[in-house]
């Protein structure tokens, strides 16, 4: 095993599931503080705001700050704003999107933007998404924080925000810059907040198409872990690799 | 040219287009009045209610009852009432939709349905899409009154029907049984209630994805007329033809 100058964490599956900390990978964000290895978490979830995930890794017992947080709606906001830097967005998404808009100052209109960015909005409606499909027919930039079409949940699959962008896309003929994993966008994003480099950077994650296609994507090593959604049977018969492939984090710095 | 005991028509492209009347389409109305052919106007249209509609074409000087419309909405009443006569139906759709499960005496509830049924909704939020999908899941019948992925508006294309539908679609993995054209259920439907058959009846329309494959999928002979979507040109290079194709409805009975 190489030495890892940083490291980039997906949360669900790896550092929880659902209501429930995952002891383990405590232990290991534990080992990574004790040694002084830089770290980042990074997240599709563009509902929620860092503050509202830190908080959440705070009451499984995981040290975590704001900093340490990386999500779709953040690697979005800057997205924009190093590519479009006067750009007026129509944004379709919660505070976790809106916020981060507001943070790098891209203005949020209602009418004639530049940019129509789209995250998840359990306050989606028909005007929202017709207007998104005459802004993007008009010329706007069409992104969206991720990609994920459904969402499990207690009751069973619920839209997620991949959902909503297909209907945009159905009807524009148009698709969008995809930020979150499996793209490399918030990969990029959160290499460029901690200073790292690719080569000495390892994506940890239980999900091979998301977490590790977005690690492969962006050239990092990458480390599957077996506490979610991809199991070890599962990743012998893929032909792209992760670069390791482990039950628990417990056997990570064995 | 064979003599025809019943018509089936189409509305947009057809009789009309848009807010203009297409003044051939009105004489060959006259002309099926004068002659005592029956005929029944058939429509994707779920939001419209046949009284809406009725007057729509008496407005343009059209003769027209109520009993002349055929929508996708009361189609999928009858199938739903046919096939699931106790049935408990969540509706997503407008006034057209609920006015016509209600005519035929199906409950229209918020939980445990027995059916879900999609038509057209400018009410449609993230809360109906998400509970349509979880009752799909629990196994209730998937409806929808017509496949319209995107309609033209002045402003541009904006979500259809069908944009909806495949977004339940993608999330729940379930194709609806779909009522309106190009499938061939509406077509029975107006048949039954002009009580003609299929051999002696012809379908007419402008849109060949539409009103000619509805046509030819219930077994009607068909009538393209080019005041539409569809071009004559087009119809040429078309594996299966309609029976006819024409400029304009002035030809058909000269």
């Amino acid at each position: 095993m190489k030495n890892y100058s940083a490291y980039l964490i997906d949360l669900d599956g790896t550092m929880y599931r659902g209501k429930e900390v995952i002891a383990e990978a405590r232990q290991f964000i534990e080992h990574l503080q004790a040694n002084g290895i830089p770290y980042r978490y990074v997240t599709n979830n563009s509902s929620r705001t860092p503050e509202d995930t830190a908080k959440k890794l705070q009451n499984f017992g995981i040290e975590a700050s704001v900093e340490q947080i990386v999500t779709a709606s953040m690697a979005a906001a800057a997205h924009i704003k190093s590519h479009f830097p006067e750009a007026r967005a129509f944004a379709i998404g919660e505070r976790g999107l809106t916020d981060a808009l507001k943070e790098v100052g891209i203005e949020i209109v209602e009418e004639s933007p530049d940019v129509v960015i789209m995250g998840i909005d359990r306050e989606n409606n028909y005007k929202k998404l017709r207007n998104a499909c005459l802004y993007v027919q008009q010329g706007a930039e069409f992104l969206a924080t991720n990609p994920d079409i459904k969402v499990p949940t207690e009751k069973g699959l619920v839209p997620g925000n991949g959902a909503f962008i297909k209907l945009v896309e159905n009807v524009t003929g148009v698709e969008p810059t995809v930020i979150g994993k499996p793209k490399r966008h918030m990969i990029d994003f959160a290499l460029e907040q901690i200073g790292a480099n690719a080569e000495d950077t390892i994506m940890v994650g239980d999900n091979y198409d998301t977490d590790i296609l977005a690690g492969m994507e962006a050239g990092l090593d990458t480390l599957h872990v077996h506490t979610g959604v991809t199991t070890l049977d599962e990743i012998k018969n893929k032909d792209r690799r992760p670069t390791y492939s482990i039950e628990t984090l417990e056997e990570w710095f064995k």
